[in-house]
């Protein structure tokens, strides 16, 4: 790959992330992003704040001139895309996604990535429960994670490449691991927590309750003003770990539950000073 | 009672709270802050700090002083300190404390209150999970929903009194109700969301999936890392109104977990907007 920047950046959806990418890439990448995107509002409303400097609505056209491409397509859309477009991207073209499952999009890759093409999946932990791409602002990089699930035929370099082009974009820590162990792990931080704030205000109608808020209702539901259709398609796609998770957590919750009905003071003061113990634990890795 | 800049003020336990009350009613009041605790450091690193101007071991010699007390000692002790210093306190004494549990103190108040003393129980919905005298001025009041319950004794001048004082301490909204609405919603918005972020804790032992973490597993979790003897304490104390919070709970949970084990995609996105829309409702409350 040549330097980033003597690069043609493209960018596949112009939603918070495609946005956030392509704000981030333009500091490096002075004159060539491009941006497709469907609907031509997004990618109008890029080229108008000067973020990016083409728009397409045609994928095609776009991916045909890019050496390096950033897919910021729906997760249920990817495999699709990546399917309907390979015959469009610009001859040793290196490809990544910000998908937040993992293990389809391996699959997809391996069976149809043309041979003079590097396809690295990837997972940037960032976001925000506001979607679209006026969002794209307020999505900080800064300092987050950053999940890579590389596929075997991945040249080093390139996996190289990437992680410097990742630490230059502003993220902190980069991990690198099977799409199975990141649809894992990422079913337990990222989609069980979402599960677990959407049931919490699903189970109480009252919207008055908040005038009794202190500030752990809302920290625990923030993440509930979901994007929906999202949401949905993440949960399914990563059902299996998801439900998984989701037992997991109701063993937990069970336990705690029978030491308050149990009135079992040592015990629960025992259970609830580990977990104190265990996420100051957390919070330093 | 007479304007709270001629009133001696009274703390009883210097603690977080403690410490947060002195420092608001300092502005207040400039100098007869009293406080007392048993642990003659909290009092003392507050009288060093300036935050109080005398400090007490002893409780009956500092109470026999006051016109108005903050009762700020931990909710398991709170009754029994009301009985033992029941004939120590100031003839015409205003008293409120900030238990977060309220069922119980109000059944000893009535039980137990001199008729020249009045008593207004309280719960400033503000805190840390970090606890003791030191937190304290990480303890902001500004614009945090204050409780009061008051029993049918209380004279209604005290209760207006007590209110214009909290609303000068920086409090926002003042919600008044019985012990019994207090208990029932607080066993919800508080002790139910300390819950469910022990038991995420509680079900993974790996310390270092935080590497895969976006904020969403950081921000349900921050309040796990609690005072594990106080929230013991809280948890037994409204044992009743909580296990039926975790089962309410434990029930949307179990209808999103079938959802998505069904692969209901639309039934799953109909009630993650349902529960998005609430949410946007409850915030503008």
């Amino acid at each position: 790959m040549k330097p980033i920047e003597d690069c043609t950046v493209g960018i596949a959806g112009m939603g918070i992330m495609g946005g956030a990418v392509a704000m981030a890439l333009g500091k490096l990448v002075p004159a060539r992003i491009l941006a497709c995107d469907p609907d031509v509002r997004a990618a109008g409303a890029a080229l108008a704040d000067g973020v990016i400097h083409e728009a397409f609505t045609d994928a095609g056209e776009m991916l045909e001139r890019c050496d390096l491409v950033y897919l910021c397509v729906n997760p249920s859309a990817l495999p699709g895309f990546i399917g309907a477009r390979m015959g469009d991207f610009k001859t040793g073209a290196l490809i990544t996604d910000i998908a937040g499952v993992k293990g389809n999009i391996a699959k997809v890759v391996e069976e149809k990535l043309r041979d003079d093409l590097d396809y690295i999946p990837g997972h940037p932990m960032a976001g925000s429960e506001k979607g679209g791409y006026a969002q794209a602002r307020n999505c900080d990089f800064r300092g987050k994670n950053y999940i890579l699930t590389p596929l075997k035929r991945n040249r080093a370099e390139n996996l190289s490449y990437l992680a410097g082009l990742i630490r230059r974009m502003g993220f902190g820590r980069i991990t690198v691991t099977t799409p199975e162990d990141h649809d894992r792990k990422i079913a337990f931080t990222s989609q069980l927590c979402h599960v677990i704030a959407a049931s919490l205000v699903d189970c109480e109608a009252d919207t008055e309750i908040t005038r009794f808020g202190g500030g752990s209702f809302e920290d625990l539901t923030r993440i509930a003003m979901l994007n929906a259709p999202m949401w949905t398609e993440l949960f399914l796609e990563n059902r299996g770990e998801l439900l998984a998770r989701i037992d997991q957590f109701g063993e937990s919750l069970a336990a705690i539950r029978a030491l308050i009905a149990g009135d079992s003071a040592a015990a629960l003061e025992a259970r609830l000073g580990a977990v104190r113990e265990r996420r100051a634990a957390m919070a330093e890795q």
